[in-house]
């Protein structure tokens, strides 16, 4: 049904993303059954938004002009009433990237904010413990922490009103209500550039074509990507290594329907 | 013959191209038996552009700073005599971006205009009827619209003095006297990102090795991306998706060769 | 030993490069066991080379923007004692890329400055003999003109005091004492854009994981980055082509130890 309400409804994406993952965010968007548009001129973003169905807001390498233009952009689609999805990428690496997204957040209402760890801790408490664009170790999601970060997560949530999905080993998507714990995905995943950037474009398109339902939307993406990361890694053969499992992991999301999707899931409320 | 002629002589193009499918478009251009260069600084574009052989303009994630290095390096290009092709990726989907066509066109002398037919009519018509950077469903050539289309195509090209390739289901390559009507391809091409723009660095590999019949050419680099849509679809396997068919139509174009091209060509005067 | 280095110490790497090859280079830097992170402007470069381990300039695509960002983290590097890779791409294309290499090597010191004959001879002594970022023909290395050559670059590495790896057919890496003649590759790396672009990425992460034995750890890239490309052209199959060649050459590096590197090197003093 989610899978398929993308296929009918083909969502068009404004995704304002970094140069490193830009090209797999639109093949992504592609595969789902959604279309991507990259626009970040000040000249045109806010025409761009309008004529979209979402957008997706990512600050890996971020500049002051990108800024300004997902801020009006990120207003643009509030206005409109599209869902945006922000993506902190790398939010505790530098002082630049975090105000720059504290300013996001005061300035657009997001519907998803979707980080590892660090990401979703630096953007909240202003710590800045984050190694690169990677989770810090010591920031894990595991069993022993789990209810504590839950907790964390709601609270941000309520905070923002936005859907946090906070992605790692253990993926935990959640409002300030209802948590979603999804344990999908293949540690692999972390040797392949911007699998975090992709998970958000392909948020923006499950969360556009199913409107009503948000929260189950993203807890359907983030296993979504997961799943794909799974059937990817099963493919692999001896010569195989992280740039064959790029392809396919798009190639994964590109023939997935909903009876895989809610067979494969491994996802508890 | 026109691919023995690329391998021969190695054309150099400039690409001056976005960032989603600039990759793709270096590594096409590497394929078909060119080089590819890019720059897009006002600093250096007019030098690029005079020890290349050819230019490609590319308006996708344009930006003020890239159209004005775009006109100088295209007026450059028209003062060295290069081939110069113009991809108006998105024209319609922002007044900036229409603007910066029209722009373009009456600074720049272009040898090709390729574009879906939702770009080709909105920089031709000024209406703006583009969803995204795909083709507007309404606006798809058909059996029932072809002559209507060619006709349309014939005189845009009167008007600008450019070749216009029109792609899409059914492609059109025409001057003001000649129409090229191209059958190959496959819908699946649709769903991997800048296809079109890999597709306009092509042309330009193509014209700059064969400048004594640029139609010719430009209607044989179209149908030999047509043609690699093809195979790249026949050697699908269960479980590839579009980043394993993006890597396919790539490889198909470097193992193309002119006996494969008028084997395979779909191509009607 | 060298490899192994890498997966213990997953060095950090600060990638400035340029948009064309950037995906890639995040990837290889995965698959050889470091971590990467972009960034390129000027609000946040100093601080995000202050939290890495190693830093890559690359100059494919300059603009002015870049260039001054560039040399304020190529400085905070320095002053934090990390390696800093050097690539020169395309520094004979234009006045403004050669200045800025000229203007880099000035303000920077660099560990290693990685190349293409004509690269190294554009930045060493001024001639402008590029053929956009390809060598030039009549400056490829051969065995008539190999032991000029390492004369020539051992001159430049004591004029610069950094360790040169020229690159192209034959392969040398050396100090001013010290010379390293590489005979690994594959000619059908010169069809994947960007294969330099990784080699330099690749170098950095070498060199971080092996502080003390860095002339080694860059010919031990260099000659890695050779096997990748002939391990990845022994699995192709009949249709092929570089694309795929791409991947495998990622895959290559992912799946490679310091046997299968020590086993396959052709390297002599």
């Amino acid at each position: 049904m989610i899978i398929e309400n993308i296929h009918k409804n083909k969502p068009l994406i404004h995704c304002m993303t970094n140069y490193v993952s830009m090209n797999d965010c639109a093949n992504i968007v592609l595969a789902c059954g959604a279309a991507p548009i990259m626009a970040e001129d000040i000249n045109e973003v806010e025409q761009i938004t309008n004529i979209c169905d979402g957008l997706v807001i990512n600050i890996g390498m971020l500049s002051e002009r990108k800024l300004k233009a997902m801020i009006a952009a990120g207003k643009k689609a509030n206005e409109c009433k599209h869902p945006v999805v922000f993506d902190p990428v790398g939010a505790g690496a530098s002082d630049f990237r975090k105000k720059a997204a504290s300013t996001l957040i005061n300035e657009v209402k997001f519907d998803v904010i979707r980080g590892n760890v660090s990401e979703i801790k630096a953007i909240s408490s202003g710590t800045q413990t984050l190694m690169g664009v990677e989770a810090n170790v010591s920031d894990k999601v595991n069993e022993t922490n789990i209810e504590e970060t839950i907790a964390f997560v709601k609270a941000f949530s309520k905070k923002t009103g936005a859907i946090i999905a906070l992605t790692g080993g253990i993926d935990i998507v959640a409002d300030s209500n209802v948590a979603y714990i999804i344990r999908n995905g293949h540690p692999m995943m972390s040797k392949v550039t911007g699998t975090g950037c992709q998970l958000s474009a392909l948020t923006a398109a499950f969360i556009c074509a199913n409107p009503d339902k948000k929260l189950e939307a993203t807890a359907m993406a983030v296993s979504a990507m997961g799943i794909a990361g799974e059937i990817a890694y099963s493919r692999l053969e001896n010569l195989d290594g992280n740039a064959t499992y790029r392809n396919y992991i798009i190639d994964a999301i590109y023939n997935m329907d909903d009876k895989q999707l809610n067979t494969m899931k491994k996802l508890e409320v």
